[in-house]
């Protein structure tokens, strides 16, 4: 993306500046559930219907038992409280085969294609929870994992060595390459970083131009976590969260992207470019929307640049509505959006008006890596991967006590960690055992991984 | 500091795109050290002497004894090798008197005038280290007090209320305020960073006035700590660093702005105003400066939204100097300046080009919080603030470990602490018994504050 793109792409003049009615040129996105679920039975919440006696209970769906996710991982989803009839969360997991294709560029070099089966063998895992719809996360769950095995496979032969050599191809003009890449401290990792950023950008590309040719709109967030080479890299784009409980520690893998977490870089955006605005928000943030009343008050504000807060004096265009509006889960960006980083969302609009969401999202994911060869994972160590719907009723502390109290009593059930998705699930439910504060429920679709850590070494291939 | 007005300023076709000879209309800033310096003798370090022979011995001057900084707080500066004639640091502290100018804004509230002695006393220690001549230091160590004082006058009814109203002046319009300022989660101590930032940027806005009536030119970093209703509030904007030190922990309490620590944050505004390099520099980071031979090849690279590393193909474009260029110590934006924060550099651009370098400073500090009250400091419990001469060559924890070897062993003196910040000065001179690696040695001036937090509440007055 360059800055002449963005100009041309958002800014008043550019061609897609007017609402653009989508021309379907392909057939929509087809709705789906993850392949690992076909043929999946479903245990009832039962709490919930017992609450509400108008709704009807919610199933919670896992794998049939038998078919087991890399890593035996749990995966386990609940649909939401009838919101929509489809989930818009959706799953991805798998092997990622990574082939060298790192082949010298001399004619003579060719031979090196004769050994096509050299690979490095990694693991996926991945959630996207869906909004305005279902086909974004449905693309995303299609998409992302070639989109990253693509970038991977461009930096692999750089993984494969101590260090990332500054030049892949040719021979090494610069006999003191491997200084300037140890000076910069470039690791391995950063490799697996860079992939990771690129895999999302591409990926969200792709979608954007799949919705448009079919006609369709959405977006989703998503949240990915990888395993290569001994280490396991948590990227994430959005509200949903990561986290390792381990017997003494409960760590977050992730941060969540929200209009509050980002209010300053969004902030900056409408500062930079005050079209995007079309003079129908302000940027400014204040303690609560201000009204008529408010004229000529002294009163509580802050702007891009500030952490803190101070007063100003209320003037006509504060009354405008704010670019982000409400606090915690009620936060918006525009009044449109309660997040603000992702995939998808290239055509989507404040309602009524010309208003384009897409420049103040990212598409690029915060990317954490656990070493978890240097962890030495214990039997009960895991990682819980879930939508924003757990973590609405849940706190990580919440979900490390459930988590410690399930495993160290079912070490014999070869399905344990499918039936703790399960368990966690139940448990935003509202019955009367979890632990959640005065029984709290979440009537938002919800979708848990849980990734065990232990053994991770002999599971994974690397030749 | 609006976006028009930045556009005016700095794009092309703005007023002051081409380089204005300064037209001198007040006498130039004189040059002078800090006032508490009157007097002051000075100890030689020979160390330095010794291993340069041709340069002369190196003065480091404290206050003279008997002169009490506030808290007791102790200070020592040395002046670079030779570099400069003079000191390009400067420092102050002092009291803050504030005063409550919050009056109601009804004609029968005027009666509260009456009461001008009403103050929320505070203490202020600053550190400026200037480049580009003394000028903006010293402009900063006159100004910066006073904005600062303005500014906290402005919030001071919001800071001695539990909660800072929506409203300060006239009565409350909205029963439900401080439910709004409880859910935004706005404490007291937001509104001091509040004041801080917003002082900061009033006293950049001076500096730039003043420089260009005298026809002067130059920039600071700034480092500022004031403690006000038992917490200490730490502002950095540069590479200068304030770390606590006490028995059991090291903690610091700023973080340094370099063009490496703001990589991301620079290339994103070269993204969006690709003009302000004028063709001239490449956004991208390279592990080294590319040349003529690197045409086509692969090469490592990162862009404005990524932290990990990926890999293109060499083009022509990539072989202009680099916006961001060298590691460590040695890395500059634009070729030209070691900081992205600070005071001053209006008028900076790079030699000879019209290419200006404030676009892509900040002058807004980032700001932590200390609760002095709640650490329940002890005897030998110390701040310790210094530019960056001193942590070119020691530690945070080098510098600890000089602090407790010290202190403990002199109680009963009074000018302890000074002893102590002449010490850490001698320490950068390469002495033998220095912790520094291999004696290693800082010709760059260096300035130190110790302020100790033990009885900091008795000396606070706040009534």
């Amino acid at each position: 993306m360059s800055a002449d793109w963005f100009r041309r792409r958002f800014l008043p003049g550019g061609p897609l500046t007017a609402p653009r009615p989508p021309r379907p040129r392909a057939s929509p996105v087809p709705y789906r559930r993850p392949r690992f679920l076909r043929g999946s039975g479903s245990s009832t919440s039962t709490a919930d219907a017992s609450r509400r006696p108008d709704a009807r209970p919610r199933p919670v769906r896992s794998p049939v038992r038998g078919r087991a996710l890399p890593w035996n991982a749990g995966y386990a989803e609940i649909i939401n409280a009838e919101k929509s009839e489809f989930n818009e969360d959706q799953a991805a997991c798998g092997k990622l085969c990574i082939r060298r294709c790192g082949f010298g560029v001399e004619e003579d070099q060719e031979w090196l294609t004769l050994c096509p089966e050299e690979v490095l063998t990694g693991h996926y895992w991945a959630l996207f929870d869906g909004h305005g719809g279902p086909a974004a996360a449905i693309l995303a769950a299609n998409t992302l994992h070639s989109c990253l095995r693509r970038q991977l496979e461009a930096v692999v032969d750089g993984m494969m060595a101590t260090q990332p050599p500054m030049h892949l191809s040719g021979c090494c003009i610069c006999p003191s390459d491997p200084q300037f890449v140890e000076e910069k401290g470039i690791r391995t990792e950063d490799l697996v970083i860079g992939a990771l950023e690129s895999a999302f950008q591409e990926c969200d590309e792709v979608i954007g131009r799949e919705l448009e040719a079919s006609g369709q709109v959405g977006g989703c967030t998503a949240l990915v976590a990888v395993s290569l080479q001994g280490k396991l890299y948590v990227a994430n784009a959005g509200d949903s969260r990561a986290i390792l409980v381990r017997r003494d520690e409960v760590r977050p893998l992730s941060s969540e992207f929200t209009p509050e977490t980002e209010r300053q870089r969004i902030q900056q955006l409408a500062f930079v470019y005050p079209e995007l605005l079309a003079g129908e928000f302000t940027r400014l943030e204040f303690p609560r929307r201000l009204k008529g009343d408010d004229l000529g008050q002294k009163v509580l504000f802050r702007d891009h640049h500030m952490s803190g807060w101070s007063y100003k004096c209320v003037e006509k265009s504060d009354l405008k509505y704010p670019l982000i509006h409400g606090q915690g889960r009620q936060a918006r960006l525009l009044g449109t959006l309660a997040v603000s980083r992702g995939l998808g969302d290239h055509q989507l609009r404040v309602l009524d008006t010309n208003i384009q969401l897409k420049p103040f999202l990212l598409s690029v994911p915060q990317v954490t890596v656990l070493d978890v060869d240097q962890l030495e994972p214990q039997e009960e160590d895991v990682v819980v991967m879930a939508t924003d719907g757990l973590w609405d009723v849940l706190s990580n502390e919440q979900v490390a006590w459930l988590v410690r109290s399930f495993l160290p009593g079912n070490r014999e059930d070869p399905h344990r960690f499918s039936e703790l998705a399960q368990m966690l699930i139940h448990s935003t439910q509202g019955k009367d055992d979890s632990p959640t504060q005065e029984g709290q429920v979440s009537y938002d679709d919800v979708s848990v991984f849980v990734i065990p850590l232990h053994n991770h070494d002999q599971r994974r291939g690397s030749h």
